[in-house]
């Protein structure tokens, strides 16, 4: 069966080839459209379901809002741009429009926002049979011709990541077995609800013009990567040794730290590649922002990965929505 | 209990403030965004969900690819902008996915795209547990300044509507009805199921400069005046007798013409009001694009409605989602 992947791959080569405003279109994290001579715009959407992206038992209406949002965010900071509108809009069935549903994930959204000093300016509010829906629309602005896309990774390239890795999926796991919610188990939790999108370093990333492609860690390390790769048209190889694992999960001494790095989604970090000569200047110039050097690009369509025994290919094992 | 259109209001108060680059926010039919020292962009999303917004034992598959579309496309229309990029997110149950479905959305969706000279740029692709969720962003420019908002209407102000009223509230009983899809029913169903856009007709409105305030009639016309009125400060007063009642309507004897084309909803036609000298000017402009003038706006905020025999406060009956 064709898989979301491939699908959104005959999108796009039927629907969305570029022209002389839309600079790029389907198939990247954000689409990237022509504004004016100086500027470009990016835009990205996100939909997000009931009972198959989160549980109302799990997360409050508040934390749901920030989500939305986060995930739209990242994608924007994925794509070297700095956030500027949002627009959320959201089914709900009538209970919940009688109680403060809707007031605490705007409250929960519109924090976010402040944050990251973007504005909500519209959406749309509809009534659902039964299930809560979402879907976030954020646009921000990068300078002309410097949109980081998936495409530019070269052999010899330096393979990047920010943060932490497999938190989020640590936390979906705690959720699942009804931990509670202290000490380092709540930390995890937290990156599971509330993710916090790179804004910063994204901007960042998109200013220096250092990086030859970026992609969000949403489906998980694995499948990003993969894509990273597959538009490229090169290969990777990784180092598992090098995973910037999440502390909280060493700190529970979760068995599986190194699988939910390398296939948890939704960690919203950042990876991106760069040439192998700038990588000292990346280092001075993003200062106290963490990233860590997981391995290169190499020829070919081959992705590795590097343990301390042996090397083996690696498959995208991240989330699938089909 | 709070209303949609209440609680839209309340975030607008809290959220929406514009700043230097939002020129409009919260509650028009689109958000204005500064985007160069020539251009504004207009953004708009609209969320139809399965067995609220439409069923699938109706609504085909391409159909709800170009209604989707349609929505957003009137909203740009209605802040007088050219649509220039979409973005479609759409949830759907693992059976649908295993069929043609998704390939028939969006080749619906594609098809009116490119009618109207837009692109489809991005969007989503989610599981949901078993509804069809749909949610579009459609973005447009207007020349800086040109966008046209719900709240200039001034006393003394004609009204008009693009087209003919009722259609679609006419097709959506013909449905419930099972009516066979023939002669003028099939003309009201595909009224409802694929509506066209008023894009050129916005489009050269935004350009003229000529309307002080429009809206596109997606709740109702009694509900979209009222929107015009409250947000401008105003009242205003329409004739039943000049209502362009679909011509569909009168030839199948619908009992209740008017009362369709006064509160029926999802014409998708355009409402707006023009400086009383300025009448014949748009006239002349307009050539052969059919627009009605149904009424004029007054001082206060009292809507009345003209019958023949008698003159009654108009209250907005339009569709409500919550």
């Amino acid at each position: 069966m064709t898989s979301e992947f491939e699908f959104i791959d005959q999108l796009r080569r039927k629907f969305g080839k570029p022209n002389k405003r839309i600079v790029t279109g389907i198939g990247d994290d954000g689409a990237v459209i022509a504004q004016s001579s100086r500027k470009d715009m990016v835009v990205s959407a996100d939909m997000l379901v009931e009972d198959i992206d989160f549980r109302l038992g799990w997360i409050s209406p508040r934390e749901l809002g920030h989500k939305t949002l986060a995930v739209s965010l990242s994608d924007i900071a994925a794509m070297g741009a700095t956030p500027l509108w949002s627009i959320a809009s959201i089914g709900i069935p009538q209970p919940l429009w009688e109680g403060d549903f809707l007031k605490e994930f705007y409250e929960g959204w519109a924090k976010l926002a402040a944050k990251h000093h973007l504005k909500l300016v519209g959406g749309d509010i509809s009534k659902t049979p039964d299930k809560v829906v979402v879907d976030s629309t954020v646009g921000g602005e990068v300078r002309k011709g410097r949109a980081v896309s998936r495409g530019g990774a070269r052999p010899g390239d330096s393979i990047f990541v920010t943060g932490e890795l497999g938190g989020a999926a640590g936390g979906l796991k705690l959720l699942e077995a009804g931990a509670e919610r202290t000490g380092a188990a709540a930390k995890l939790i937290k990156r599971h609800l509330m993710p916090e999108p790179r804004t910063e370093i994204g901007t960042v990333l998109g200013e220096l013009q250092i990086p030859t492609a970026m992609i969000d860690i949403s489906d998980g390390l694995s499948s990003d990567l993969a894509h990273i790769c597959s538009e490229s048209g090169v290969g990777a190889r990784i180092h598992k040794n090098k995973f910037p694992v999440d502390k909280n999960l060493i700190a529970l001494n979760f068995p599986d730290g190194d699988e939910l790095a390398l296939n948890g989604g939704e960690d919203f970090e950042l990876l991106f590649t760069v040439p192998r000569y700038l990588r000292k200047d990346l280092r001075n110039k993003l200062a106290k922002l963490m990233v860590t050097e997981i391995g290169e690009i190499t020829e070919g369509g081959k992705i590795e990965l590097v343990n301390s025994e042996e090397t083996q290919e690696l498959k995208p094992r991240g989330y699938k929505h089909f």
